[in-house]
């Protein structure tokens, strides 16, 4: 559905009258067409879905509520990061459409503890960039947890990025199953670490021969799920 | 291929022995067997290939010489943008595979030109990031140029990131083609920039339903065409 943002406010029934940028848009570039429908972005923020009744004439028909929840529910458990890094994760990766943040304590995390400053900071970064994306529901930002206690999720395809694996694609395979997603801090995590996320059902990712950084990865591996 | 971490330098011909942890990760793990090839990344940066020989053994074989150059060629044409912003696109679209940057002064660009400083700026971020995820070829970034001046390249696939697009993978269509991406200022581009564009070659493109900021869409963008 194209979406086109007007400045007007809107009401149900209303007809609006393209000028000829925004109708060359709809008609020449996107190739739409007297019956078609498009959407509406109004002023204050609204969505509304509209009818193109004639040459530069739309008609607005009902508001749409919001945009479609991410087709996965994507949950990152991110080892937790020097000075704010971690709030980048929070803010890219809210953006790239992860739906839950699980901040870990690992062998080679400098920051070993969350406090309730840094935990309210980052669900007001999560706020706001939902906004940003126009997301409807903001992230959850969970308690952190010791890398000890961490279990592949039932249900869930679980994974821990891994410069080491081999790029199976695995965000290609259709599937609407939860992601679980582990991302290393800094320094990666030690070998130890590795082979207990491995035992505990996480399985290798690798997102292709590039190395992304700690506060990046996060992201770039919920734009590709979510593709 | 599996890569390995190995806190050793190496030379052609050295036979290794893996400790416990690095064993189970490339036969437990990994379901590699004697007789398959690995990768092992040494101490000193260098990536070698070699040959599992026996249980815990490895021989290396011979230097690998970097990463493959990413698959596709991408150009990002960025509009520039407030403060130091333009930084953080170069950062993250190198570390992302973008081959070469070109700064785009638009109506609604509020810095309106590159100063000698920000140029030898960004080449360094570009450089630095560069190293941070293993890239041999560091990206180019070309001097400024007014929207005005853009045409799509011949034998480029030509994209405008258009949030009003219809979300239509463009990135998921198997092609070795390379790809140019013009990405609008912070306010986005005026109607009259996304008719001047679409009549120039370019053709619209969506993420997806979230809305990105510009100085992560660039980096988005990238990570999808290059999967």
């Amino acid at each position: 559905m194209i979406r086109l943002a007007l400045a007007m406010e809107g009401h149900a029934g209303q007809a609006v009258t393209l000028n000829e940028a925004d109708w060359h848009y709809v008609a020449g570039v996107m190739r739409r067409n007297v019956g078609d429908a498009i959407e509406v972005l109004a002023q204050d923020g609204l969505v509304w879905r509209a009818r193109i009744t004639a040459q530069c004439q739309l008609l607005l028909e009902e508001r749409v509520v919001g945009n479609a929840p991410p087709r996965r529910s994507i949950t990152l458990y991110q080892a937790l990061l020097k000075g704010d890094h971690f709030s980048d994760v929070v803010e890219r990766g809210t953006e790239a459409g992860i739906a839950r943040f699980v901040p870990v304590v690992t062998e080679r995390s400098i920051v070993r503890e969350v406090s309730p400053n840094k935990a309210a900071r980052w669900r007001t970064v999560a706020k706001e960039a939902s906004e940003q994306s126009r997301r409807e529901a903001v992230p959850t930002i969970e308690p952190g947890v010791r890398l000890a206690d961490l279990r592949a999720p039932e249900g869930a395809d679980a994974y821990v990025l891994d410069p080491r694996a081999p790029h199976e694609r695995a965000w290609a395979e259709d599937t609407s199953r939860s992601v679980a997603l582990v991302v290393g801090p800094e320094g990666g995590f030690t070998p130890g670490e590795y082979a207990f996320l491995y035992d505990k059902g996480f399985r290798p990712l690798s997102l292709g021969p590039r190395v992304y950084r700690a506060e990046n990865a996060g992201a770039f591996a919920a734009v590709l799920f979510l593709q």
